[in-house]
């Protein structure tokens, strides 16, 4: 074995890190692509062992496709983007984490999508995934909206518009409302009839499982549906709303991200669609370039994240 | 011991049976009220095991207090209004509970809480508290609508409106809506400021924990907030909505009850508002009520329920 002990580390890793799994991809130090790994979730809120542990093994896997030992992971500078490392109770968790790396750098998992999606340049992203948020990172400023979680937050996400649907039919089927397809959408995927048994079946429902409902609210829009026409424009009005906040920093170039995306850009303002551009890179090849930007500027990305401008 | 065979069982026991407590009253065979009890949630939802002994307490403790022995259980005709027996799974698992009484008649605590208001005579009931619902008996017909559970149903509850109030402080502190004083009143009340923290806060909120959040909404359009007007506003609308939705029956009155029920009167539409009164009994004795005519016609009522009328 040689005791080598280098300058500078010879190796980064970038983390995506959400709440069903994590995803990393480990460079060498010409940011050249050596390996990726999969973990389970890295979400702090799942409980920090899980994370910590989903992130090792995520790790360990990418050296070991790699060909390099295990002991290579104090040489590596660690670039994490993990879902509610912005709630300050989990983000002082993750600071105190006694980890393996040479370094690492914390932030949320949509400031590593936006440096993904423009290669590390100035830009914004909006999710309209299971739930909806945005971010918009120019001049190292990053101004991040929405989000928040389910049912509070996440206005115009796939779960907003699972649990508008969910009201209306209920509604409906009461007589509060007039008749809607979604209610036959509705009754045929769950195999359902009665009201109550319907409302039961969402007793504990997650978002996840209100975001599968969302498809059938543009399905029954396409028929003409009145009411989920009035759904889609409420829910694109939110994501408008993140949309035009974000504008505040004058971001070049937004990228739509999430199962949602596509339906909603055609509801979107004038002013917006203009702006909007493809993702260039992956969300954790964007913790490539947070981890690079980080390592260079010697700072943690997650503290200059502004969270409540008003 | 004597070891009597009544030809008619003499002892009434009405139930209403909530998430969180039931309450029951004992009457002789001339109604007579002769003891209270109160035990734990009756509702199916929380267990049928918990839901059966919190019945089985609050009864053998009214026999006890009005000096009668436990065996006398088997002599009692049950009218029992339970959150939850609406819904086919639980109205099953009751039915078939091999209970100690003479007779065991279900039916929902609304329609209870409607028998007490007008004292078994024709009427309706709207609940505006945790929850919102409401049901028109008439002509032995019954009708219920709303309900269903938070956060799909219930709309214009207390505890949709509490999730108003945060849906609009979360966006307002983002920028997505003008400012609000809710966001002042609702930082005091949790002494949090931050975005992540609030939002963190209700991550496993229950209906309940939202529905204490309604009278900051209250309070703020009292002081002129424009957002809370419009919640307000908004959550009348619902309750109207189920309201007019009632008079398709034409109940000769209807009774408004729940925490949130005087505040939203003034908001209600003007044909609404002649036909309020206030409830002359309470729900227990409501299903007193029930009990003597279910005891009389010999049938279950929960059978009679028309939930699913468009």
């Amino acid at each position: 074995m040689t005791n080598k002990t280098p300058a500078y580390p010879p190796y980064y890793l970038g983390i995506d890190g959400g709440g069903s799994k994590c995803k990393v991809v480990l460079t060498d130090a010409a940011f050249t692509v050596l390996a990726e790994g999969l973990g389970g979730p890295a979400n702090p809120l799942r409980g920090m062992d899980v994370a910590t542990q989903s992130i090792l093994d995520a790790t360990y896997q990418a050296l070991a496709k790699a060909s390099l030992p295990a002991s290579a992971i104090s040489e590596v500078i660690v670039g994490a983007g993990l879902a509610g490392v912005n709630i300050p109770e989990y983000h002082q968790r993750f600071s105190q984490w006694q980890h393996p790396f040479a370094q690492l750098h914390l932030t949320s998992d949509l400031h590593v999508a936006c440096m993904g999606a423009h290669q590390g340049r100035d830009g914004a992203v909006i999710i309209c995934g299971t739930g909806s948020c945005g971010l918009a990172s120019v001049n190292s400023q990053v101004l991040e909206v929405g989000g928040h979680g389910f049912p509070y937050g996440d206005s115009g996400s796939g779960a907003w518009f699972g649990l508008q649907l969910l009201q209306r039919v209920l509604r409906s089927k009461d007589g509060l409302l007039a008749p809607t397809l979604m209610t036959d959408l509705l009754q045929q995927l769950l195999g359902l009839r009665d009201s109550l048994a319907i409302a039961s079946h969402f007793m504990h429902a997650t978002a996840t499982e209100y975001a599968r409902l969302a498809p059938l609210v543009f399905a029954a829009a396409e028929q003409q549906d009145a009411q989920a026409q009035q759904i889609i424009v409420e829910g694109a009005e939110h994501i408008n709303a993140i949309a035009e906040r974000l504008l505040a920093l004058s971001p070049p170039a937004i990228t739509l991200i999430g199962g949602l995306a596509p339906k909603l850009v055609p509801y979107l303002d004038g002013n917006i669609q203009k702006l909007l551009v493809p993702a260039i890179e992956s969300p954790e090849l964007g913790a490539i370039w947070f981890a690079r930007s980080a390592a260079t500027q010697n700072i943690n990305h997650a503290d200059t994240l502004i969270t409540e401008v008003l």
